[in-house]
């Protein structure tokens, strides 16, 4: 009788210590695998006859595109989102962008934790000579893994409790404004809670079709939006800190300072040029007062950096706020995030990497402290991957694609790319190829990135010789 | 008698010494004032009645536009460059881009020697505790001083003799290829040596309307036009070690080599790129022998990476094409050459950074070399200098532009300020405000990246202290 509870505590202690390892020991392969399998069953889910509204069997690529949109928390649509599913397919697309938006944030937060771990301790063992820590462990259970399960299972709880408390309460700040409005209580309470998952998930899907005309200008809601999303973007590292030590921001660690300050300027930056740049645009904000410019400007600057919802017609927009919003997208919210892009610390290395070598010192600093060279490498890396999928894939849509505007096509590329959501009308008006192309570069996009980063970071080889040294021109 | 020829030399002696302490002390500025002084000459030359063949006064946007473009070596024009200015003008245009080709190739190399010799020199006297060597030197004819003229003499001299045989021969390929075609000798003899200096500087002006129609689909003409683009675009540099080492290519310099093999790749996979995708495209090659095909997408490839002449018409080429020419024309050609871009060295460390990342290797290496990780910073400055020069002035355009599609706008910014001289036809058709700021990014682009390039690696601080070491969270 006491024989078989610990043999089954040891069997799933096994499989979870099997699976730690595995994630351990190839993150970014593991991170792939999970979110592979995710879209595959989504995608199965959401072929399903009793997900659509009319009972038929929706088209593959419209199962495969709304899985991935959903799986990656992008926001881009093929269909009508809200007309198309049925209410099953709407629990659906909310449970899997719940699963999507925490997987993500949990995955990168757990790589980091993999790796920092594995730096730590390659940086100790390296002094003592040995290069891969973990390919030596010996005997089924070291207390090395013990204390990675111990700190996994604190991590998913902590993520979790995060998420709950935050979209409760977005909920809860929304539920009243809408039955203010007239919408029936019921309604209200659901619609409520679909929009706090997809405002803090940074997916940015609505629930009706009319989606957020009954508040397009007002303050309550969409402020209420812009925490939401602002909470979601900035990654989980920062609430973490934030929850602990908000009151003093003395003792904030390096990656929080850089993410915040970032965040706001280029939220800020964004809100000051859709200003200037939409002031005559009958299209947008031309018949506007001063206050509504203000809310609409901060509002697009705060959804293009990947909450991906919208109170004008993109299509509409000046093309240099497109060009702007291009930027933005590209660039994203912060590290470990439920927002995508190259995120803002990255932006912010390669910046301080500039300011450093114009002031000719030998160190990146920020904040009193001094940044290792090889962080720099990373973010040249992160871009460089950004850079050359959202080129290759806009190349592969322009081939396939004939009348439209490139600066529509690369719009929703990017858009696609950082995981935003915010569509200029083409990702719905175009033809299958394309959208399996803009499928990809969501996957790629999302899940590459994060992984990108981990596996380019977790990466270590030991140099047995140094080459001589030599020095190119450059610029 | 014998006193004054002495006091007249060391007169003259001093003026050059007091000049090459100016250029060395502050060669970024000294950079930036010769050029803007020169573009003033030349405004002031082209705004001269004589130098139209209306005999009319230039109005200034034209004139101001044409001497930019002149000596930046752009090739970009608000006006027909052939039948607009009088045979007076084309001897301006012509005196123009010989200085501007070999003034900044030369400027590029002198910034380049001053810099090497100080960080050299800072090396050995770092070591002995002082960290700016020239700010210390004493007496009026040091020895450095007059090792510094007699270098930049010799220097100036080997530029000035290889520009000569290389324009030489190209002019004596073309000759006959003209008088072939029907030209009068004594045209075909000023055309070729025009032609010859529009190519090998890079420029990209025609001596006559018809420009390249006459010889279009000509292997002899477009192969001497690619290889005399060719040698002005990998930069004076590589043309020094190859002429000395040519039958060597063991002891080519790692600069040399990471030109070559980056300037190589880049011109093949373009050609290869406009082959696909122009393929269907009746308005260029869809009529076109295979043996044409390969010719013409050879030439564009080339020609996009700065040489900016064009046989087929860009407003024409497909979405995709134009995007990919962006891309070419933004990397450009080769360091200290008359080609512009960020430099194709630039993109190289960028690479190199991210393979090495991905092999989880410290140092960044190529052809058994390392190189200092300080060359990626200055890359990445480079890069972002070039991205935001091209991102505001595609903005400010765009903010004063209506209803012309944004990538026109976007190809001739990226062709401005990477002095390529390629064309959708925006800029001759555009506003006087729109063709000011294309004035200034030709500008920025061309003696900016030069001299932020040799600013950046000149200077150099010393640091007292070093910070604490902090990692924030990457991609
Ligand atoms: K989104
Ligand atoms: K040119």
């Amino acid at each position: 009788m006491r024989a078989r509870p610990v043999q089954q505590e040891s069997l799933r202690s096994r499989i979870l210590d099997r699976i730690s390892d595995f994630a351990a020991s190839t993150p970014a392969r593991f991170a792939v695998i999970v979110f592979a399998s995710l879209i595959g069953i989504f995608t199965i889910l959401f072929s399903l006859p009793v997900a659509t509204t009319s009972g038929e069997r929706a088209p593959f690529v419209d199962a495969l595109f709304t899985a991935v949109s959903v799986i990656c928390v992008t926001g881009l649509s093929t269909v009508d989102m809200a007309t198309y599913w049925s209410p099953l397919g709407h629990v659906f697309v909310f449970v899997g962008v719940e699963i999507g938006g925490i997987g993500v944030l949990t995955v990168a937060s757990i790589l980091g934790l993999v790796i920092s771990r594995r730096l730590g301790l390659r940086q100790k063992l390296l002094a003592a000579g040995d290069a891969n820590p973990l390919r030596i462990r010996k005997g089924p259970v070291s207390e090395s893994q013990a204390v990675r399960l111990g700190e996994t299972r604190s991590l998913l709880a902590t993520v979790a409790i995060s998420v709950l408390v935050i979209e409760a309460v977005v909920a809860a700040l929304l539920f009243p404004r809408m039955l203010l409005e007239g919408v029936p209580p019921l309604d209200a309470a659901w619609q409520s809670v679909y929009i706090a998952a997809m405002s803090f998930t940074n997916t940015g899907f609505l629930p009706t079709s009319e989606g957020l005309i009954p508040y397009g200008s007002d303050w309550w809601f969409l402020i209420v939006l812009m925490l939401s999303v602002a909470f979601g973007a900035i990654g989980f590292p920062v609430i973490y800190v934030l929850r602990k030590t908000w009151r003093h921001p003395l003792r904030w660690s390096l990656h929080v300072k850089l993410t915040l300050v970032t965040f706001g300027l280029l939220t800020l930056g964004g809100a000051i040029a859709y200003f200037i740049l939409e002031f005559d645009n009958p299209a947008t904000m031309a018949g506007l007062g001063a206050d509504q410019r203000i809310l609409q400007s901060f509002f697009i600057s705060q959804m293009a950096r990947s909450g991906g919802f919208a109170t004008l017609d993109m299509g509409s927009l000046d093309g240099s706020s497109l060009l702007v919003t291009d930027m933005l997208m590209f660039i994203g919210g912060g590290s470990a995030s439920t927002a995508g892009g190259i995120k803002v610390t990255t932006l912010a290395i390669l910046f301080l990497a500039a300011f450093a070598e114009a002031r000719g010192v030998d160190d990146m600093e920020a904040y009193r402290r001094r940044i290792p060279q090889d962080v720099l490498r990373l973010a040249v890396s992160v871009v460089l991957w950004g850079a050359t999928t959202v080129a290759v894939a806009t190349v592969a849509i322009l081939l396939i694609t004939d009348d439209v505007p490139i600066d529509y096509i690369l719009f929703d590329v990017i858009s696609a790319f950082a995981t935003c959501g915010l569509s200029t009308g083409f990702t719905a008006a175009t033809s299958d190829g394309a959208q399996y192309v803009l499928a990809a570069t969501m996957f790629l996009g999302r899940i590459g990135t994060v992984t990108l980063a981990a596996a380019l970071a977790a990466s270590t080889r030991r140099q047995l010789f140094r080459r001589p040294e030599e020095r190119p021109i450059v610029g």
